[in-house]
Formats: C-alpha cells, sequence, structure tokens
C-alpha cells in the first residue's frame, strides 16, 4: 500500500488515525495540539507536504484531547482537503488566519501545544495575545513519532535508497566512460536530477549538490558554472524523493587517472571514520558516542579541525529530521530509525571529502539502505 | 551584468552595498536590523537565495546603524560566505545560534528589529530571553524596497518572463499537434519543467501546476496520476527562475474540439474581469480597488462566490512577494512594481479557470511583461 497525498484510501487513512491516536497518548495536560510543521501535518493526515510558498502555510492539524480532530486551511485547499478529511472536521480560516483559528479553539480547547519550531514568531505573537486560550511550545510531539518508522515507511525508505543507488551506479558509470567530462556543476546536477525523474523520482529530496575542485571543501555547495576538468575530485550530495519518502547519499570521486595523496588520504580517513561509527551503532548507542567514534578517528590523525559538521541525522518524510548524530545530542538509538552517516574533511585550497551511508537501526545492528 | 550567488564581481557588490545603504536609512530609531528572510538576505547580499532544508536557516544579514553591516551563518557556509563577504565582518555561530548571535550583537546594539514573519517563534523566544538586548518586529522593511523594482531587476524578470512565454508557445503547440494527449498531470508537470531548465532556467519558480478536468477546481492542485483525456479543460500555473528572478503564468486550455459551453463562459468572464483590473492599474490606484475592479465583473454575472482567492501578488526574488491585490490591502500601486493579475473562477463539479498575466507598473499604465 502506498500512502500518499491526493484522494486517500480505507487502509490509508487508517494508518493516519492510529498516528493520531498514538498522539493523542502523548498530549499530557494539553487540551489539543495545534500541528504546524508540514511533515507531521502529512504524516498524520495525508494533507499537503509541502507548504505552497516560503512563509505561506497550507494549513493546521488540530489534534483534540476529545479526539474531535480538525483539518484547519485556507479556502485555495478546501477541494484537496475534502479528498481526504471528513467535510464536517474541515475548518476554512479567513485571511485573519490566526483570530479564525482561535475561534475554532474556543471550542474545543483552553489549553493549546503549538511547534514553536514551525509557526513564525508573528503569527506566535497574534495566538498569544487571545485573551480565552493558553497557548504552550509543546516541541518534538510529533517528531518523536516519526523516529521510529513504522514497516510501511520502511518499504518507502527502501525504494528510495534503491533508486539512489542506482542512479549512483549510472552516475559512476558514465563517469569513468568519461561522458560526463567537461560538464558544468550545474549540467552535472541536471543529469541527475532527469535519471531521478524519469526513473520514477517524484521529486529531488533536496537540492543535489555537485561540486568540483576546491568547490567541494563548501559542505554545501550550490552548482555553478565551474566544470569537471582532468584530474580533481567531485562531490555529490544527492537525494529523491519516491513514495513521498526521502533518500541521502554523498560520494566523491577523483575525475582521472591520478588520484592526489591529499584526496586518497582524506577518502581513506574519512572511511574509516565512518566504519568506527557504524561499528558501534545498535539501539541503546548514544547519538554523540557515535559521533565521538568518528571524531576520534580524525583526532587520532590530527585532521579533526577539517570536520566541521555533524555525524549524520534521521531521514523520513524530510531528508533531515531527528535523531541527530552531533557531539551535543542527548538521544540515544533506537530500533527502527533511519540515520544517514557521513563524516567528511573540508580543505579550502583542494576540495573536500564527503561519505555517506544511510542505516536502518535494527536489533543487533544496523542496516545500510 | 548579472547579480547572481556565488563569487561576486565588484558592480555587483556595489549594487547590494547601495541596498543596504538606502535600507540604514529606513531604522528610524532602531540600531540594528536582523534579517532572516532568505530572499532579503539575497538582496542585500547575494548569500544564499534559499535556506539549505525547511527550518534550517543558512544565516543572516546585520544592518546596523553605524554601518559594520555583518554576515552570520554556520560552518557549512563559511567558504560561500567569504566568496562574497569580507572575512573580517563574517560571523561563524556555534550549535547555540541565538546566544551566539546575541553576543555578536551586543557588541554593537542594544535595540535590535527582527522579521517576525521569518524566524520561528521558538528562535524568538531565544532571542527575547536576553537580558542586555531589547528585540522589536520590525516588518517589512526590506520587503518595501523590494516592492520597486531596480532596473537590472526588470531586465532579469522580463528574461524569466520571456522563456515563460516561449514555454507556454511550445506547449501549446504541442498541445494543439495532439503530442500531449493520455500524459498524466505529472508527466505534463515533468515536460514542462524539462523545457525551462534545458532552455536555461535555473530551477522552477514554484512546483508546476497541472490539472486536468475537475482538478482544476483546485486552485493549488499537485500534479498527479490523471491523465488528459479528449474533450475536457487543462490548467496550467508555470513558473520558472532566470537570473534569480521569478516568473509566473496560468493558462488554461481546452483538450479537444468541443470546448463545453461552461467552461467558454467562465474563461470569458475570467478575460473580462482581467481587463477590467487592467484597465485601471496605474501609479496610484488602490490595490484593493483592482481587485474589486475584477470582483465586480463576477458579480455581475452572479458568478463571484466561485472567485475564491485575491486577485495577484508581487513577484520578483520570490513568486510571492508585496504587494498583494487583495480586497484587505492599504497598498497603493508605484512605478516600478511587479504583479501578477490572476482572476478565476472554480467549479467542484467540472474544474476551474485561472487566467494570468503579470505586469509592470509603469508611468502612464502597465505593460504585460
Amino acid at each position: 500500500m502506498k500512502i500518499t497525498s491526493g484522494s486517500v484510501s480505507e487502509s490509508a487513512a487508517s494508518v493516519y488515525a492510529n498516528r493520531r491516536e498514538k498522539l493523542r497518548q502523548s498530549l499530557g495536560n494539553l487540551d489539543a495540539l495545534l500541528v504546524s510543521e508540514p511533515a507531521n501535518r502529512f504524516y498524520l493526515s495525508g494533507f499537503e507536504l509541502h507548504d505552497g510558498q516560503p512563509g505561506e502555510t497550507s494549513g493546521f492539524i488540530i489534534i483534540t484531547r476529545s479526539g474531535e480532530d480538525w483539518l484547519a486551511t485556507d479556502s485555495r485547499y478546501a477541494e484537496a482537503a475534502a479528498r481526504l478529511w471528513a467535510r464536517d472536521r474541515i475548518f476554512i480560516y479567513s485571511s485573519d488566519m490566526a483570530g479564525s483559528l482561535c475561534a475554532l479553539l474556543q471550542r474545543c480547547a483552553t489549553l493549546i501545544g503549538y511547534e514553536a519550531r514551525a509557526i513564525s514568531a508573528a503569527f506566535a505573537r497574534k495566538l498569544t495575545n487571545h485573551i480565552n486560550l493558553r497557548f504552550l511550545p509543546a516541541p518534538h510531539l510529533v517528531e518523536r513519532l516519526r523516529e521510529i518508522k513504522e514497516p510501511l515507511e520502511i518499504t518507502a525508505l527502501k525504494a528510495s535508497f534503491r533508486l539512489n543507488h542506482e542512479m549512483l551506479d549510472w552516475f559512476e558509470t558514465r563517469l569513468n566512460a568519461g561522458k560526463l567530462a567537461n560538464l558544468s556543476e550545474q549540467e552535472l546536477a541536471w543529469e541527475i536530477e532527469k535519471y531521478f525523474r524519469e526513473q520514477g523520482a517524484q521529486e529531488l529530496a533536496f537540492a543535489t549538490i555537485a561540486a568540483t575542485g576546491k568547490n567541494g571543501a563548501l559542505p554545501h555547495a550550490a552548482p555553478g558554472a565551474d566544470r569537471l576538468l582532468p584530474e580533481m575530485p567531485l562531490l555529490i550530495d544527492v537525494g529523491c524523493r519516491v513514495d513521498d519518502y526521502c533518500s541521502d547519499q554523498t560520494r566523491v570521486f577523483w575525475h582521472g587517472e591520478h588520484p592526489a595523496v591529499n584526496y586518497t588520504t582524506a577518502l581513506k580517513l574519512t572511511r574509516e571514520a565512518q566504519e568506527a561509527a557504524l561499528a558501534i551503532m545498535r539501539p541503546g548507542a548514544r547519538c554523540a558516542d557515535v559521533y565521538q567514534a568518528a571524531k576520534e578517528v580524525f583526532a587520532a590523525a590530527h585532521v579533526d579541525q577539517y570536520f566541521t559538521h555533524g555525524l549524520g541525522h534521521g531521514v523520513g518524510l524530510q531528508t533531515h529530521e531527528a535523531p541527530s548524530l552531533s557531539p551535543t545530542s542527548n538521544q540515544v538509538l533506537a530500533e527502527g530509525m533511519v540515520v544517514t552517516v557521513e563524516p567528511g574533511l573540508y580543505y579550502p585550497e583542494w576540495g573536500g571529502i564527503r561519505w555517506e551511508y544511510t542505516v536502518l537501526v535494527e536489533k543487533d545492528g544496523v542496516q545500510i539502505l
């Protein structure tokens, strides 16, 4: 069964309903939770995985203690909402979105949790000015559910990673056959995107990174006009969305016959750091310890100052989600989590190395997706 | 001269510097403005038009009354920042972004404006808890500048609309030649995207809408598996980004030889509503009056209840920006504004009509882009 947006089958509807029931158990003393984060909204309803435009919400799911949940949206989405939610529980708000929502909330709640990372400061001010309602930040309630992937989600993730691996194989074959020589980063990114889309991806999971030479030292390089010339490194960080779920992979290649020593040395260390992290990953392992396992490999080689970001992040409906494999994380791995493991070393003088696997945490260790 | 991300030429640098000086004049009693909205940040610096991931900022521009402006970002973007901003005014914040930024702000400001629509409630709470700093929402300061397009921006917008028109011509020719028959909405959207990208667009300006039959009644329909069958309407809403600027166009077509009477009637009314709005658009016209001009055409035909959204919006670095042609707007048109004029009528039983032009407001009226 594929759970997707658009009209919703009965079995998909029960998946969403089950998730809402689970969430209801975690409301504590809240009368309701106002869900605004797009992936959370979709996770609970199948309604609109993305907001329409930056800074413009497509709507909210309101989970109430009483069990009378609401889908609130504006008139543009009324018909889309009616395709997957009971019409008598769809609330169409006016252009005064905050005032309108508060009028609805007054009918079902006094103490209301909200997702403070997913509403703007301006909107929060309007909500919290309301005289008869109390609003409290209630972070991570849906995110905590989403951390542990359900079997259906794992199936979708595997499909997404399968396509990603197929693309990587195709890409490497073409690279080795010389067919990508002299393409610009933008052209390389477009080749990758076309492959994903024409082989069944709904969209990219994130903007493709294709960084030639020195540009590899920019961990979030936007592809530009620089070309893939002989004897230089190439870093690609690529993701697609299949059955609504993201995949995320990074690889580096040497384009030419004579890889530079600084490249091969940094690559070897990066793979060793990755191995060290993978070796200790299992249910119960602390995320911060997994980060340290990689970091220590770099420290032993006196290159840890070139490892400038976290080791990994959860992947699911979003490319970046909980948990985070960072030195400051206080989370612990659990069965069913799906996380990236992506150490890297960055040298502005010549480029960067990053090698990324994504793994499913299983009973006794991890499975690389 | 193209102003673009990546390394920045001297002349582009002076464009950004001039904008920052203009903004400085509007700071009022603020010591500094914390700019977090991605398009605003880019408008003032050329740094990162997009945030990396939903909910993750790529950085901030801090405009100070003293003239010592800062670019604040995290370590992943340090090298990208150094390519277009003086290194001694780049601030790399720690994982405690709010605390870290406040430490920087303490060095240059006491009263700080922030963009309340473009930071999260959670982040605002952290900032405003700081004991030695006062934060005030300072809305629209950069947006007000961006409303009036500079000559260079108009050149970029025209290039973006030129490509959009070329795509529409190509699309209509293929449609009339029967080459799009039986394609799914997703396939139609992909045909459009491929054209844009292969003819020089950096990216889509927004997710393409291709809505067959009844789906046209969903003003923000996501393309699905429904196919373009004989004798049905097709609505496409399409935008590309060229030289960093967006274009936005909507058209409807009848796929077949025998357009239904409800389709032709609604289309005729929609075009008349558009004409009525265009006829009164000039510097000094009230945005709400422009909306009303279109609305009244629909009201006279007793169909205004099927016109369910605003009449238009500004277009520039973002697809949706100020000003808004809505009934509640208190803005007035001015020379150099670029806005869409897109009346529509939506009938869940059979589909929808929308016809969109984008116009540049000139001294004596408007020029359709």
